[in-house]
């Protein structure tokens, strides 16, 4: 516990960082026209009726005058996908506005699209802040678009992910003498994989194939030419060992086809009816994906396919890059 | 677009609800001593120097006129794992403060345990913020726990899944022509099960144990006195199909007995060997997910099981519960 005179900046400021934010743009003109816009993390609401939202600027910030003397100002809630345009609007210098449309708004300060929400103000307070002005805006005009909004914590970046409303268990409550549980991590992950499996199984059955047969198809259809040592070296770790048998089945039902390159080496590679059947497969991986983002939100499974990538990279036992350029 | 005049209250809420926040509990005590505190999300900070933070609080809240009186005021940053306290504070009439052990802080508001960060206050200002009034506190002390925090977002709790400082890529980017894509949800997931399970596979290798008879040893561990046929009840979705011959060959192992019930039914048990080998598989899958925590980080695990769980919820093809009371 720190008093203030001895209080760390640097202590201080991370724990500050703590409290999660949103991350929003907030835009208006100079007396002489010219757009500026900052990005800012110290909005909130205050009240409802009055409409009123506050934010506080710095000082000793380049764009406190025009903030200060130009009534009109926008808020923008960014989403998700904003992540670089508020890295933009956070440095200085740069012409921030190049390239970016601007929406009408009932004001002169800059509209800009494809936000979470905007909330066009007009300021009604200033107050003292310390080493910032806090503004206090009454609201004039408000929209959202139901994009999954950016969230900073800690100086990172983040998405949220969202708890349900009532505790979720999959199952009842483990007799207490039971370790194995459905909060281990492992078993989660694997229920999730079999049962997003399950449903391109069914497809799979239909095409006569199993997962081993469906896992080569969709490594040739990344990447064609491969050796049988090479389909394994990407394969290998999922626990499956491809063998020649199973290359010549999937060659017998014309799906891949044998060649011999320059050295004499057997390299497979799909032909046009094995092409259609993967494509068949990531179809419906796609579908399943689309059923299961309409369930979660969208922006829930930008925050899973962001931790899993995450998971992934940090358990990577260094598999060859699949997708590399050769 | 809406005007002032034509505002929905609701659309508002909603609209200022998709700013992210995190969650605070914010204490003080009445005149008479009594401790109150109340759940806020206006929370934000303000200027480092002096180091201020505001909030507000509505004009007709019922301790209003504690906070407006008494100087000191503690703003508590809540932990992911504190959801129940902030429910608490949030509500009316109980007595908020049963059971909670307070620290000792510098003045005399309530300061609660086990929270992310808090800030010890003294209100420096007190603005008008139309139905609300804008508390500025000067921090007099602060201190700070590394918990992950509590997530709010629009009228949910949410963890924050934070992305990585720059942009994560598992491979190179694929070509324009392919329609597989290390984005795919269902490649991301397949990833991260083999990849975890691939650490297990070594120790069951030691144990001279392939995948299935993993699977059933676990599933044996949770729930003894199965058939076979409910054995392959509880597997199926994974796509294996347990036959009596993987079950002699863990007999003769001597991992599993099989036992005749009162109706001459088949059943399977687990042996002391056959739980013992358990015990150590679970060891190390929760060794291999500490180690994960350790790269990812506690909050991120959290929100991650939290997907995972909301995702396997959406997709269950209607598993019988494993851990369900007989």
């Amino acid at each position: 516990m720190n008093a203030p005179a001895t209080f760390d900046p640097q202590a201080f400021r991370a724990a500050l960082g703590t409290f999660t934010t949103g991350v929003t743009i907030i835009t208006t003109r100079t007396a002489e026209g010219e757009p500026i816009g900052i990005t800012a993390n110290s909005f909130n609401s205050v009240s409802l009726n009055p409409p009123l939202v506050l934010w506080s600027l710095a000082k000793n910030a380049r764009s406190l005058p025009a903030f200060s003397s130009e009534r009109h100002w926008n808020v923008h809630v960014l989403a998700a996908e904003q992540e670089a345009l508020s890295g933009r609007f956070a440095a200085q210098g740069s012409d921030k506005f190049a390239g970016v449309e601007l929406d009408d708004g009932i004001g002169p300060a800059p509209l800009l699209p494809d936000c979470t929400a905007r909330f066009q103000c007009r300021t009604a307070f200033q107050y003292e802040g310390g080493d910032h002005v806090i503004f206090v805006g009454e609201v004039l005009a408000f929209d959202s678009s139901g994009h999954a909004p950016l969230v900073f914590q800690s100086g990172q970046y983040a998405l949220a992910a969202r708890k349900p409303r009532t505790e979720l268990r999959l199952a009842a409550p483990p007799p207490p003498e039971c370790s194995y549980t459905e909060d281990l991590l492992g078993y989660l992950l694997g229920r999730a994989h079999y049962q997003m499996l399950d449903t391109l199984r069914r497809l799979l059955a239909g095409q006569q194939l199993d997962e081993q047969q469906f896992f080569i198809l969709s490594i040739l259809c990344i990447r064609d030419h491969l050796t049988l040592d090479e389909i394994n070296a990407f394969v290998g770790y999922t626990g499956l060992k491809v063998s020649a048998e199973t290359l010549q089945a999937l060659q017998q039902q014309d799906l891949i086809a044998c060649e011999q390159d320059a050295a004499g080496t057997e390299r497979y590679v799909m032909t046009a009816l094995g092409r259609e059947a993967s494509l068949h497969q990531i179809a419906l991986a796609k579908a399943v994906e689309a059923e299961v983002a309409d369930k979660l939100d969208a922006g829930d499974v930008m925050a899973l396919k962001v931790l899993l990538k995450r998971l992934v990279a940090a358990t990577d036992p260094g598999l060859p890059d699949l997708w590399a350029a050769r």
